[in-house]
């Protein structure tokens, strides 16, 4: 044990703290920063070294996890006044592993050469996988460097992460934080999803349980779907798991991306203004889950309805045939992005049918998208039925005067494809097909 | 005056009061019928003859006008027990003036046949202008019918209407509401657009006096804004003038017909979701310019800053390039809309500009807009300073957390298009042009 190499980390939030914990479990002395003290005091609890500041954590380290909030945290923690930078030892690997643009991430390349520590090893890194798997390490982590980083730092990465989900994406610097980026296009949208799903559910007069158990395992069915439903099943919002402002984050990442590249977002768009106004309603600090509550007050596990079974069975089809709706646009956007930014889209499939992005309808669709964004054609047909589902959704929806933020985004897409969508169509939206 | 025909009309809520004493006042003996009482009373004090059936109000009139809120109202009024019809005299002509999807209107025709009373003389002549110009006789009246029909009862259109505002569209039956609905594609999605621009600016510190003095006479000017902007700074919402409910079912016909013919109405597809939230927060009965309370629960008009004369006039360009960006797509959407259902565009052109969905964005575009419509080329540039303008005001809100439904909406269409929008390219994400 003694020969594994001592690590520094700082931003020990839910993800950091499961990161840095891991390491310590198995077996690297690592030394932590966090700006909160109280998690400091855990951490060394926790068999970690606490550090009381940035340049100390990062002193005689080799290897230095950077997991902190945002890009402007990431510039203040590594460049700094008494930052990572001035502890961090000539030839050291440093490790970024928060979600940021990929412009960042060669900007922080760049500034390291200017200020002349061009010795410095640099991984762009940011994970998926949320809290649990960060202390698991059994993380997906979406990484790009140059060849001699990976040589020096591969090692931290595949502790941290599940062995066939290490990522490393093709472009240097910058093309792991595009491999999230357009993994969260999908994140962001199936999230609020689950939100409007139930929201509409309950307009229905569904219980929520009946919603998760006609979902999950169906062609409804997304990896947060099956995730955030439990939370919004129990109202486990304060704080819950995940909060609203953390995907909030990614999402405007996303949209700021599309605004520079001149590329379209519009799901993703919509779903950062509900976002915003969730915020707006005092949700941010809660869990995601809990957007639900901008259609709905009352517990949805509550609902109590005395449909018969047909009714029942309408109604949740309903519901269903709005999520794989929106799903399928979801995947369009997603894959269109990809190709934008030059994300190879075949291993993009590889992570996200393995990671939060998931859906039923990513895994089926995203195999025949990929080859039309590769301009090798194949099978571009969009089942009527997902068409027709969605106009009924939207439908009743407006019938009972619930808003479908989503629903009619998606609907809007596959309305300006004209008659009978095609897959073709669809992603000729977004880009030349 | 004792020449005048005795009329019939249903429906005295604050348009059809107006309407019918309005006739009362030109010397027309009037019969009305309301379901709620206290206005009967009114109606009986201006001069009106109170009705206590549907039936006893039309009968032995030779003209009635049914001026009821919704399809369905209509459908009962007209055909259901002890209703217009029962009353009705033979050859009489009977208006519809309420706001209802061409299919209906098209439908109460075919069942006056159908149910062997094709004698009447059906009018779809839906209205517009607010309870002012209803009150004045001075409404905006969009008209489809027979040419026996129009021989008929043009006169008592011309009473309700100002002259250059009766407008005769071709096409029968329905046509008088198609023009009606693509109208309120533009009222709609600017009555929005006030209360975002509102909020945005409040986002920004900006007093709602400053922003009013701003946009009307500018580039970014809409009827809408003009109107609605004065209840704003007074927060006159209780009930102000028009509620929320009413421009919601307005759009709610818009796209319900987008779906019944598979046209993307994605801006007014947004405006109805962000309406139904309203609803929800219990604004709906309240007068729509106080969905600016979406934004902010602060009265827009107290507002102090402190912000240098330079600081002001950039925040204030954010505010107006957010309405011209949003006028511009609604000008597009309203026009390939209309194009759709077969209104001839120049007629709309008319009609729109000195009515409430006239914007000055609207007066200069839809002249470039029309030719591109009709194959006939022409100008087809954008300002790129729209495009910028628009990004810089989305790119501001995202960073003050501030939703813009409208402004995202606008701006993933204008990203649709490609990096330099064009007109062309704009109305092309509606319709082959």
């Amino acid at each position: 044990m003694s020969s594994k190499p001592a690590i520094g980390f700082c931003g020990l939030g839910a993800m950091g703290f499961g990161m840095a914990t891991h390491l310590v479990k198995s077996g690297y002395a690592v030394t932590g920063f966090d700006v909160w003290a109280p998690t400091l005091e855990k951490f060394a609890a926790a068999g970690g070294t606490p550090s009381s500041s940035l340049s100390d954590s990062a002193k005689d380290k080799a290897f230095y996890v950077c997991m902190v909030a945002t890009a402007q945290q990431a510039q203040d923690a590594i460049f700094g006044a008494g930052g990572i930078l001035e502890g961090l030892p000539n030839g050291a690997t440093l490790y970024l592993c928060s979600t940021v643009p990929s412009a960042y991430a060669q900007g922080v390349e760049k500034e390291l050469k200017e200020r002349g520590r061009g010795d410095v090893y640099f991984v762009d890194a940011p994970v998926s996988g949320g809290a649990i798997r960060a202390a698991d390490g059994t993380l997906s982590i979406m990484a790009g460097a140059s060849d001699a980083a990976f040589e020096k730092g591969r090692f931290l990465l595949e502790e941290m992460s599940a062995p066939s989900k290490l990522f490393v994406v093709k472009g240097g610097v910058g093309a792991g934080s595009n491999m999230k980026m357009v993994h969260q296009v999908l994140a962001a949208i199936h999230i609020l999803a689950v939100s409007e799903s139930f929201g509409f559910a309950a307009r229905l007069g569904l219980n929520g349980k009946e919603v998760r158990e006609a979902v999950v395992g169906s062609q409804a069915w997304s990896w947060m779907f099956e995730n955030r439903s439990v939370r919004t099943l129990s109202e486990d919002y304060f704080p819950g798991a995940s909060a609203v402002t953390i995907v909030l984050k990614d999402a405007g990442i996303i949209t700021s991306m599309g605004r520079l590249l001149n590329f379209p977002l519009p799901l993703c768009s919509i779903t950062e203004q509900v976002y915003f106004s969730g915020v707006d309603r005092g949700f941010g600090p809660n869990d995601d889950a809990g957007l639900v509550r901008l259609w709905t007050s009352d517990p949805v596990s509550s609902i109590q309805n005395s449909f018969s079974e047909e009714d029942k069975k309408a109604k949740l089809k309903l519901v269903a045939d709005l999520l794989i709706g929106i799903h399928l646009c979801a995947a369009a956007e997603s894959l269109a992005f990809a190709k934008h930014v030059g994300i190879p889209l075949a291993q993009m499939y590889e992570l996200v049918v393995e990671a939060a992005g998931g859906s039923a309808i990513f895994k089926e669709y995203a195999t025949k998208m990929i080859p039309i964004l590769e301009g090798k054609g194949g099978d571009t047909s969009v089942p009527e039925s997902f068409f027709d589902g969605l106009k009924k959704a939207v439908q009743e929806a407006q019938n009972v005067k619930c808003p479908l933020y989503l629903g009619n985004g998606a609907l809007s897409l596959l309305l300006q494809t004209g008659k009978a969508p095609s897959l073709k169509s669809l992603l000729g939206l977004y880009t030349s097909v």
